[in-house]
């Protein structure tokens, strides 16, 4: 599917400062980006970054002047997300068979802490006969008790928050996703994304969690059709891939992002609980 | 320096039940592994990872039936850490040039919430005019405000926490340093050790620094000398590196560990504040 | 219904230290003391105290001497519990008619922080047509999910934790559900007492809600029938009722609590959906 | 001192709705109430409502009507609060010698966790010889270190999170010096006002700590003089005292304080290490 994605943010900076942004689109094998360009104003030079992952990239910017600092992103994407089918009956991955580079999101994070909320978890998910419907199961949980409330959290509000205060955005939706995946030994990771059809437009966030082999996406939120995101970064929670870490004295302006398809015939994907596939980027 | 250090863990199982160990000393650059040698009773498949950073291994051990399991491990190893010198006039390493894996530890982390500590760490160690000399303050400040507590905190305490309830173990003690330092926008990641001269014998933790673009190591418990430690591994914090992760029903009955220096003459480093110089590992 | 309850409590102190204790059984219209017995050794002046409510006394004890400090205390006692009929149909009554009295316990407090559990009480609890028929629906609620477990908490556990964590002794279970009555705007407090058919013997802790203008009480834990428990005393949460509030350097060695019925017939008593009565002591 | 004090409320109210309002002036032997007037659009009925203290009262209003509700008052007040002089070297009063009403604020309350402060209050302040000189510490510390920052704390902020987080308002400071005198066995509650000179007009809350047999007043935000006071309620923290306390849904439209002295040759009293008097009210 192709894809037509969009953000500019515009910032007032003071300097000294320096801006680690996530806001590329993924370049890999289920995603392709066909064009993609990145004007800056004033012209500073963007240096990509890839840690470990070399197909999810982050621009640096270093900022010497007093300056406003408008960044606009554009890319156009092809999405060839896997439908992984009978998701229910598929083979269980045990953590005695799990891939190094897997286990590290069987880990607490600052924002999941999954090691609080074993017995929740257990309790609650523990006895459902497959990874796929645990997974199913906590999405809806979340979607039925926590209430969607811009403004209702902030950058330190965490899962553990969240499942007792009931109410956030799209990263506490992901956040508590996870550690609940985590606390039943679900690896699940954090997972940033253009989202068509997603209204109000804004980054979205959902989350990732490994079933049978592969990276399974899940949106607790319902906000977006699976079928339509286009992936920028995964990382252990908000932390590792969150658009904007600055350091120094800045502020936002405004920000606008933008998701479009570029072929009609779109069937919007969403999960319910008799899915028999999930979707893999 | 010539060390030899060994580790003996003995845990009951019931299957299925898997390990993920964190004991092996590192073999890098600046410690060589000259013998080692790992038993397991009973003599199960012992398969080693390592995630990213090759030179740190884990061990994942699967256990199929109920057992008790009986880990020792020894090894003689030669530490050939790095005194930097002039470190307090040193140039500083702004974000700007950081490398791409060093940036990931000015994050906070489950144990770690560096952005919840940035004003108390801005009022009192901010205007500090070197890196090195506010990392000595941190350690300072911890050792005279925290108490070193055998069981006042557990799997749950974390920095946020320590602040306050100033009580804690080496872990604890890491983990507010960490904490403080990203707080300050200087780089710091959980260092797991074998320590000559630790006193009980047991594994132990400290942090590492990035200063003038070198991982320079401190330990805020003073319960070990510097220039003693054989690496196990480092990480974001405790979550990382833990000495054992266990997935399924275990209990440890009883742990030994020890470090032994082969060579006479060792002359204790601690830093001070007229220290000049930091060791790099 | 006739019970004679004892408790024995032994302590080591050192001097200066004073006791402030909660254990003697509240006297009021519809608990009457027979008889009771305080022996102290060494032979301390108890000084009664009483904060407010008259009924409820407790004791002050001023220790200036190194010693080992034994408080035996025993009393028969005659409960006259009232049964509250038709309680689910009954009137209910507003804020605006609550006396002066009963509004306090409308207020979080140290343990119950009703105010960050309002969402979570009115999306499972707010829906349901009368304060009785929420309480109860509370208090299953709590014994479904929580789980008993001696030693899961500490004296800094609060409703906010064990909501999240689930599980706990007698103290959390009250305090989880006067958090969760206090978010849906019905009063309620803390209630100690000596309990017949407690097992293992102890102190216990369950809680009153206030429903129809009476005090009704509720145990989530049902490890008692509610119709054998012999009041100490009632407040916001366990801090204003501990067995015991010391200042100054004590440890304690033993502590025996019991809790006999004088008479035979004992019918116990439990709530469960289809009860149409509550107890007020 | 004769101070004049008023303030409106205004609020947009939807039925059913109750308010418990906070407002009045306090009447009592060091504080005479020469006239006073609440004037409330609609001309709702106001109860007055006092609980334990008759001194302190407040206002309980029922709202049935869709409605703009304003309420204002106005008060003249004389203040008669006493110097309490060499009070550094005044007798303290132990544990075991203070009246029962008092021993309730020894104990930790929603917003003032006292029981997880007492290292830090023990560290910092366990030394100084006189609890006067204690309180003052505490209030220059919490001057120094936590910074007066609108908007930096909401109503779940609490002590425990203050001292880490180093902002907060009057609220705040008050919570904190609360936490840290009890912690170290000084009774402290907190204090409610209008306050002259306070920059810019608002309610003001301040604590006081029982010292030498005496309420005294500090103000750890050292925003308006001590001798401008004029005593609304005092309770265990602002849960107890809350200026509106509302049961329904409301909303506030404005809100003006004033409080302005009928005298002239106002000195404002402050103190600093050097005071050998406090206030008491």
């Amino acid at each position: 599917m192709k894809l037509q994605v969009y953000c500019e943010l515009n910032y007032q900076v003071s300097p000294p400062a320096t801006f680690i942004l996530s806001i590329l689109t993924l370049n890999g094998p289920k995603q392709n980006i066909l064009s993609e360009n990145l004007l800056l104003a004033p012209n500073l030079k963007a240096e990509r970054l890839s840690s470990g992952n070399h197909n999810q990239q982050f621009i640096r910017l270093q900022v010497k002047e007093e300056t406003y600092l408008n960044i606009a992103y554009q890319a156009t994407v092809e999405t060839l997300y896997e439908e992984v089918e009978h998701i229910k009956t598929i083979e269980p991955v045990w953590v005695a068979q799990m891939p190094a580079s897997v286990l590290l999101y069987l880990l607490p994070s600052r924002y999941c802490q999954s090691d609080q909320l074993v017995r929740f978890a257990q309790h609650r998910f523990g006895r459902i006969d497959n990874d796929f419907s645990k997974v199913i199961a906590i999405t809806d949980w979340i979607y039925k008790n926590v209430e969607y409330l811009s403004g209702s959290s902030n950058a330190q509000t965490s899962a553990y928050d969240t499942i007792t205060q009931q109410a956030g955005v799209c990263r506490d939706f992901a956040h508590l996703g996870i550690a609940l995946c985590r606390a039943l030994t679900i690896p699940a990771r954090y997972f940033t994304c253009y989202a068509y059809k997603l209204k109000p437009t804004d980054f979205h966030a959902c989350f990732e969690a490994y079933i049978g082999g592969k990276w399974i996406v899940f949106d607790a939120t319902r906000l977006a059709p699976l079928n339509g995101l286009v992936k920028i970064a995964h990382g252990r929670d908000a932390t590792d891939v969150s658009v904007a870490t600055s350091y120094g004295n800045i502020s936002l302006n405004f920000m606008q992002v933008g998701c479009e398809a570029l072929e009609e015939d779109f069937v919007p994907v969403y999960y319910d609980s008799s899915s028999q596939s999930g979707l893999s980027y």
